[in-house]
Formats: C-alpha cells, sequence, structure tokens
C-alpha cells in the first residue's frame, strides 16, 4: 500500500543523531487514509476470530484500539513499568546499549486467547518479542503481530523467528 | 451511565499512597462496554460537525482515536516533551508540586478547527486546562474537554473555567 507512504513523515536525526525517525502522525491527521491503514492491517490478520488485541505503549494503542473496535474484541495495554495500577506479569529485554522492561495486567489474557499484537513500527524486534513472551506466559496464543511499518533494514523479523509477523509498508 | 462504573476498577494507594486510582483497563477489556462508553463519549459533544480530535498521552489515546473513527475526523496526540518528532509548541503547566509540559504539533491545526479535546480522566484540570491553550495558540475552537470520568471532588472544572467541560460518569 505504497499510498500510505505519503503519510508517513521522514523526521532526520530523531530521536537521536544519524537515524530517520517514521512519524506517523500525518496518517492519523487524515481521516480516509486512517481508515485504509486500518483496512490493511486487518486484511493482514489470519484468523477471523480474535478475542484480544494487545496495543503496545504507546503509538500501538492508536491502530489498536481502532482494530479491536473493528475486531469487536477485547484491547490490552502493554504499558513500560509502573503504568498499569493492577497486577502486572514484567518481560525484562535487550536494547542495544543496557535493558527495557514491558508489563501486562495478569487478568486480562485467558489461556488460549487468540491474541494479535499491534505496534506502530517493527524495528529491532525487541519490544514485538517481549510482548509475545508476556501473551503466551499468560497462555495467550500469539496469532499474529502486526505493524504499520517495518524497517527491514534492522531485521526484527528474525527476533521474531516462530511468530507470524506482518506489516502494510515494509522499507 | 451508571452501568459502566463495574467496569472502573478501583485501586488502593497507586500511584502513591492515599490515592484511589480508577483503572479504566477492564473497560478497554469488554468490547460491548467500550462501544457503550464510545457512544456515550459522542453524546456529550454539542456539535456535529468536528474537524480534530486531540487525545491526551497516553490513555487519552484510546478513546480519542475511537472518537476521531467515529466522528470522521483527524486525530491529533499531545504528548510529554521529547516524544513528537516534528515542530512543537509546548505549554508549561503547574502541578501539586513543580510543573509539567505538554506538546503539540505545529502543523496539525488550522485556524478556526473545531476541536474535541479527549482524556480518560478529568483531575485537577491541570492537564486539561495545558491543552486547551495549545489548541487555542494554534488558532483552534475548542469545542469541549469531554472524559471518561471526572473527580468532582478535585474541583478541576474551576481550572476549565470558560471552556465547555463534560464527563460520562462523575464521582
Amino acid at each position: 500500500m505504497q499510498e500510505l507512504q505519503t503519510f508517513i513523515r521522514e523526521v532526520q536525526d530523531f530521536p537521536k543523531s544519524g537515524v530517520v525517525f517514521k512519524d506517523i502522525t500525518p496518517l492519523l491527521a487524515d481521516h480516509k487514509m486512517r481508515e485504509q491503514a486500518l483496512k490493511s492491517l486487518i486484511s493482514l490478520v489470519p484468523e477471523k476470530h480474535i478475542d484480544v488485541v494487545v496495543g503496545v505503549e504507546s503509538r500501538g494503542f492508536f491502530f489498536g484500539t481502532l482494530l479491536a473496535a473493528a475486531l469487536k474484541c477485547s484491547f490490552v495495554p502493554v504499558r513500560k513499568p509502573g503504568k498499569l495500577p493492577f497486577e502486572t506479569l514484567t518481560q525484562v529485554y535487550d536494547l542495544e546499549y543496557g535493558q527495557d522492561s514491558l508489563q501486562i495486567h495478569t487478568d486480562v489474557i485467558k489461556k488460549g486467547d487468540k491474541v494479535l499484537i499491534h505496534d506502530d513500527v517493527l524495528a529491532t524486534g525487541g519490544t514485538a518479542k517481549a510482548v509475545c513472551d508476556l501473551v503466551e506466559a499468560l497462555g495467550g496464543d500469539v496469532v499474529q503481530c502486526n505493524f504499520l511499518l517495518e524497517l527491514s533494514f534492522l531485521n526484527g523479523r528474525d527476533k521474531l523467528n516462530g511468530f507470524n509477523a506482518r506489516a502494510v509498508v515494509t522499507y
């Protein structure tokens, strides 16, 4: 879906020097193209029935909630530590330098639930893999990790080995 | 809409001792009640035509995107400093102790745009007032600040004096 790319703004040297950031806010700002992108995301999903959409903090919340509404299912946020108020499960994962972690509420996924994970961008895959691990630890079945954009030169797919990963646009 | 309250979990002593946090994640997890809540939010909006829904980081992103989809309009995130990659406008506001600030992209609201501001909870009103100021500084017309919940004992409405503020459930 090449037309979508015209609504992805490339910002040089953000968040740090040498990085070209893919900014999805022009897409969010355009109702028609946002609807198109949502349809494209849904067309990637391999199963008709999804129980839970997991959206990753915080840019995964935008299309995550829209996907849950379209698929008529539960929406569950995965957040950075200390943001979720109830009982949580934590997954630590490696960054280029150091570590980070993500949390999910423990009461939001039942054993056998069909789970669709959504984030805006697949980059190195560390975040998405951590979310897959959280979902599986709660007994959920990861049907797919879906993304608006994939930065294929960062080889995030390698880290998601064994999980179905799809993106609307690949760079 | 009292039924909605059964999907708002009260968590004692979060994020700090003495605070009873209103957790909307059970509402997000229930498709039917989430749809009901969205309908209730829309029923509060006093104008048929809205150009832009502004959602406040990050719990305002959930229903903010859903509102923009339902109202067939633009969605614009207001974020904490350093998160938005393009040219931003910043508003500093007072907290109980110290200050905080919020940013909006400068290219997302045109002069005269009808703007609906959404966040999950109206507490002290400091955040919502800062967002109103950002929208007005860009020339937007704040039609309403709407919220799922209002904690009326914190008198946030006083700070929003002059702006239309509505909530689905008031505590």
